[in-house]
């Protein structure tokens, strides 16, 4: 099996804790061989935690044109600040390499959108890491919203409440005190739980939202509730604070039952009830094994579409911008 | 002590199993002298009904212009199909009676606005009975949030899953099987949440709404979501379905904690961990006997008053012409 040269670009937090602990479960499908950081310090840091988890050290490079020109890797796997995604997965392309690149695909609709259109113009695998497309409990959930398990779906509701304080990693990283990405937090965490909602629901037509800000530390709105309509006319409500901290909620109402989601399963209820527990499973290790299979077979794009990546990115801009208004996502993508 | 001499106009199930057993409390307070209803076999019945349980009978009139010109009342009690209200209520105050009357208000903003300017022209009360503004848990709440006891408030959540089948008494009443007013049970059963949701917090400025019609026997659209600001800028989302039945959760949620209602208590946590249990109230008896007050002191027509009444309609008017739009509820009622 042919083995995938990866460089790893920027090596933050996504690339130490997120996407290595996935890829050195994959070393018959990646080899790390090549490593950069805007801090080459990072980039050497991180060749020695790879030479020490693996055997194999990559080659430290002291810039991304010098890695992209190397002639070393297949592909490149991007974790960047959000405003870096767009220019840098370009430059990886028009160097003929592959990308993976941790979400949102940008910082903003027209950037993405451009984006977008780039990747219908080249062969090379442009896939935007969204791991919870691949967890398992969203994709049962949407099963089970298939066979009927609670009738037709009627109305779905979120409240994340992830109350982040000063000392929080991500909240001291520069780039999310002072971000370039449209919402800051919003869109930067909430990525992660519209492609969810996606995954279980399908598109969004339209969204109604409200933003606050409560507190002065998370670099920009740091609360948002959200009214919505799936195309199929289920509709929703999602609300997320990055201040508050609380229990999160999560049903999905139909005409029959009621689906929960707890921390450790998930809870039907009214025409069937059952508990689900929910799996032991690394989803950036999917995420990364879907990306090998695109790369190596005929498998499409799917997950890791581009245009996938900025619907989810495109509910935020539709509901920020909103205050109170309705916005339609595909026509906000349209005329962006 | 005066009694105030009442003429019971609509004999229903509002009269008999919500009215009825409050007045039936105040006997130092209100006579029940006169009846009227449609059917007057229902009038004869209620006339029995209070004959056997206080031991004096009640006029039964042919007509409610008969019980008016009848010179035997001070006040009526309108219990009716919600379109009568506001001829029934002027007709009472042109004949110089005072008027307490089940909410809500009118079937639309336009004719409760009408009704809402004649009030001002007259000095005999005209009372809409919102028991919901009298209930201990709502006023209870208004109080914590006022201590600081979740801190700064920043969103309530309410969902109602009420699940009306066809055999409901309410289903089953003609008028709301073919409603004239907004919403059918949208807006006959939702003014009661607004009129708390306005206790508790304020005033509504905007709410962005869809309705759903999940059935075919509740006569009009059965499921609204919503989300909206009050004038303080706190967030809120109302969900309800007269459709599909299931546990009610209300929440509200602040910088420093988090209030929630149960159907036993009020459950604090967060910078006050308790549980304050609710307590056994009649709140049709604390309604009369504020309007008792009102008419017998210089009390001022505050918990009854119709300009509330008609806030409470306008949100229901506002959230269902909405489709995701914003609508602004002082504007609707400026330009109906």
């Amino acid at each position: 099996m042919k083995k995938i040269r990866l460089g790893i670009v920027g090596c933050g937090i996504a690339a130490r804790e997120l996407h290595f602990p996935a890829l050195k479960e994959l070393t018959d499908k990646f080899e790390i061989v090549a490593v950069t950081s805007r801090t080459r310090e990072h980039a050497e840091d991180f060749a020695k935690l790879v030479s020490e988890t693996l055997g194999s050290t990559p080659q430290v490079f002291n810039s991304y044109e010098e890695l992209l020109l190397s002639k070393q890797v297949d592909a490149v796997d991007l974790t960047l600040p959000i405003e870096l995604n767009v220019p840098f997965i370009k430059q990886a392309v028009e160097h003929d390499l592959h990308v993976i690149c941790e979400k949102p695909i940008s910082t903003d609709v027209k950037s993405g959108k451009e984006l977008v259109e780039f990747s219908l113009q080249t062969n090379k695998v442009i896939y935007i890491a969204e791991n919870y497309r691949h967890a398992f409990k969203y994709n049962k959930i949407r099963e089970l919203l298939h066979e009927g398990a609670i009738g037709q779906p009627i109305f779905v509701d979120w409240h994340l409440w992830i109350g982040m304080d000063k000392e929080n990693k991500y909240v001291k990283t520069t780039w999310r005190q002072i971000p370039k990405h449209i919402g800051g937090f919003l869109s930067d965490g909430g990525v992660h739980h519209i492609a969810a909602l996606r995954v279980m629901l399908g598109d969004i037509e339209w969204v109604s939202g409200q933003v606050k800000r409560i507190t002065d530390y998370l670099g920009d709105v740091d609360f948002l509730s959200t009214l919505f309509e799936f195309k199929t006319g289920v509709v929703g409500n999602y609300t997320v604070s990055y201040a508050v901290k609380g229990e999160k909620y999560f049903e999905i109402v139909g005409t029959e039952g009621k689906i929960r989601l707890t921390p450790n399963s998930i809870v039907l209820s009214g025409k069937v009830n059952e508990e689900i527990p929910l799996i032991q499973e690394n989803t950036f290790k999917k995420e990364f094994e879907d990306f090998y299979e695109v790369l190596t077979t005929e498998k499409p794009n799917i997950l890791g579409n581009p245009a996938e990546a900025l619907k989810d990115l495109a509910f935020f801009e539709a509901a920020i911008k909103s205050k109170g208004e309705k916005v339609e996502i595909e026509r906000l993508i349209k005329e962006a």
